[in-house]
């Protein structure tokens, strides 16, 4: 599976990385060093020193450097070593490379292409500073041992639910037998519908009925973006199954960001919140928990049988319009990149 | 090592499959689902969704079909995809591979070669309905670390009893020093012998001493069936040390089957029963389970010798009569059916 | 990383190894067992017997003999089996490598080369009988993740004191910051140096100022002996900077061995002493923990990303003089013997 370079990954939550602490990550195989300067800025380097490759994540910060804690090589922001103790002379070639980095909502960005990183890139995506907002999860994180493209496949086809997580979420079957409206754009796939008469959330067992429009997008590289909003019942037939105004805010929220630590795992990360004063008791926090869990169970199981079946393939069905859609596109732009960086050098990546 | 694959392979306890939870289990790699539909039979398939790869072993049984429960297709006992939720058309084409799986006698058993399955194949093993039969292990379970070869090598050469097992079993020297008679079967090696003369079992310290005779059949691909009969000193030699009325049942007899589920790993069921009103300190719970964990630390360690060995090899000794027999047997097995299968199209196999 | 095999490497403490247990070690990737027999003599065998690899650590002396617990064959001394149960005639050539080990100053030393054991080549260690000392650790062991020449570079470029220890040892950055004297021998590389002025073992924190003279010698494979020696402030420069009479008993000293287990594996043995009656805390049991574990964790953080950087490299800075030469010094070891070798049959290596 192709991943595309030129996309922000989402590595970690904006507050986890305070300035005494450098904090070491994976990103599609790389070792990566976030790190808060004394101003308050962050900066991401290759995670090893040039030296003997010691992490840097293991070093301290001084003012707007970083220094390995193993022999005292001294880094600037761009990368490059300005001291070695107990020598002179400095090779200028002597720099680990850096990546474009941005605290945007809450989540830190990294930017993993050789293209120049474009702000514009990074999804529309909620946080802890969206006002007026309870949040059941401020900053969820789960690792998997399976691949993240494993992981965006059950994003993009809720039809799922219906099934894995009966004894969780109980939703109905509506969700596997009836489709989704489908849509493409430059880096995303949107998926929107309405679950009518049901109870909140769609859930087999509650009491009072509506009706609820869901509509969500998942970007390039595997970030979702989903909110719900909750009518009378017989709103969605008044509306002839059209969409009602997504201007007004929605009851709930989740935003979610799968993020390729190596080949065979992945970092999840998630916020979900809902609107002060609403029905807290729609995602309460063990039942989530719960259905995570089932997700997390299925897809290492998944990634297990993957393993031991050589030559494996996956099938299509009618339900997986979205997860088609989706990987087509990242396979359309990472083809492109590859075009594009064939002709120029390439970074070296280091899967494992 | 080459294993016969038209042979049966114990795959798990009888009383274990339950109706509504199917049992995920390896057999020469390859990840297999057992499960009881309503009426109470057992079916076996290969343990992977056609769709995703999904376990079916984390489905659910639906009459005498079974559910993947990640997106809900429905599988009918022949293996085929009856239904796909939100999807009109089923193409002929879907479905998973069937493998035959018979209980007998309390044990689960699946066939896992190309050819017809033979019902004639499952030894004549006892199980929990043996009439009149205290059970010191209904159904003994125990994971190996190792290849399922060298637990065979280690029943078909008894010899060992008399220094790994000094301190928990205390057999005598009798059983290295002196030779079984082996004898070549259709599907099995034969070994029996008398121990004249020592304690029961052979125990170097019972006061009482008796004649006893020992008969066991290590059955393709790895089943091992063994009888225990107790005689007043002197009957051996009055017999000339041929055997007994093997038609009187045994006073203690065990069934053991050692099924390889990878490269590396094996799975040893075992159950251990006497004679009702017999006396039920021989076989103690303890000793016996102190003594398979003696076997268990040696053979695991035999294989991490191996794995850090290129080129290793075994020699032989007077001793591994037996078990140079069984291999031969398994070799020419294994060596016939390849030879046939060549011309068909083989299933394909992953081991692991 | 080539490794010198006409080499003593220490694989243990004397007294782990008593007469009715033997003792299983990995040196070099290879399988050895090291048991003392009843006169109390050391012999060290390839730990896998002939017959089927099992581990002869797992089996028992008698008397001057080592008999495997599996199937029970006897190895004299010379690793010659001299009895097989069950079986008359045997077969001359059944035997196991054996290794030259001794035991000098509480350690046990293995000779891995194919060249004759040159028990001169044994570095001049102090161990738990030097007199008159008293010792913080007697016998300390530590393993390792990681490549023992990540350890040995440590220890040969000791600038990181400076950096990695200074909430533990305290040391000022003098170590990094000015060179120490660096000289080559036939089997070792020596690094000494006066700290001038400054606390106790060049502490940043402790009161009373001295002068102290430290020398270090790492000899091949990998063993480090250091000494410490304490003056008046003054004394360093009154001598110009000159060595002080080392003939004169040190106040501390300590005795490092490192040991590749495996590729990526060590063990790490030490000892520290001081001169009984002298400042106990200067070494505290605690700090010195603490300072062993930020090494492991640095080496081990160090190995994990080499391990994830196809093509990976090292620069040299002026601080590894020390570290070059000596690296320089093994290379040229191991590159003569073989090319000696080549001529000759080596012996297997199973690295793993």
């Amino acid at each position: 599976m192709a991943y595309v370079r030129n996309a922000w990954y989402v590595s970690a939550w904006g507050h986890e990385i305070v300035s005494d602490r450098p904090v070491g990550v994976r990103i599609l195989g790389e070792p990566i060093v976030i790190w808060r300067d004394a101003a308050g800025d962050l900066t991401a380097f290759e995670d090893r020193c040039v030296h003997r490759l010691a992490p840097l994540s293991l070093g301290r910060c001084e003012g707007d450097r970083l220094r390995c804690k193993y022999h005292g090589l001294l880094y600037d922001r761009s990368g490059r070593v300005v001291e070695i103790p107990g020598q002179v002379r400095i090779p200028n070639s002597l720099r680990v490379r850096t990546y474009p980095v941005i605290e945007r909502r809450s989540w830190v960005w990294v930017w993993m292409g050789d293209a120049a990183a474009d702000e514009g890139l990074i999804p529309p995506i909620l946080g802890l500073d969206y006002p007026d907002r309870h949040f059941i999860f401020g900053n969820g994180q789960l690792d998997y041992a399976a691949e993240a493209r494993l992981i965006n496949d059950n994003l993009l086809d809720l039809s799922h639910v219906s099934f894995l997580h009966t004894e969780t979420f109980r939703l109905s079957e509506t969700w596997a037998r009836e489709h989704p409206k489908v849509t493409e754009h430059d880096r995303s796939i949107r998926s929107e519908r309405w679950i009518k008469g049901q109870g909140l959330l769609g859930k087999l067992d509650t009491g009072e009925l509506i009706d609820t429009y869901f509509c969500y997008e998942v970007f390039v590289p595997g970030v979702l973006l989903m909110t719900v909003r909750t009518y009378p019942v017989g709103t969605a037939d008044a509306l002839n199954g059209q969409q009602p105004d997504l201007n007004q805010p929605a009851e709930e929220f989740t935003s979610q960001a799968i993020t390729p630590l190596t080949d065979k795992t992945a970092r999840y990360f998630y916020t979900m919140g809902q609107r002060r004063g609403g029905d807290e008791t729609v995602y309460d926090l063990t039942t989530t928990e719960k259905a995570f869990a089932e997700d997390k169970m299925m897809i290492e199981a998944q990634q297990r049988n993957i393993d031991v079946t050589p030559g494996w393939r996956f099938i299509s069905i009618a339900a997986d319009r979205g997860t088609v859609l989706f990987n087509r596109l990242v396979e359309k732009l990472a083809r492109e990149e590859s075009a594009r960086s064939s002709t120029a050098s390439p970074p070296a990546v280091a899967h494992q």
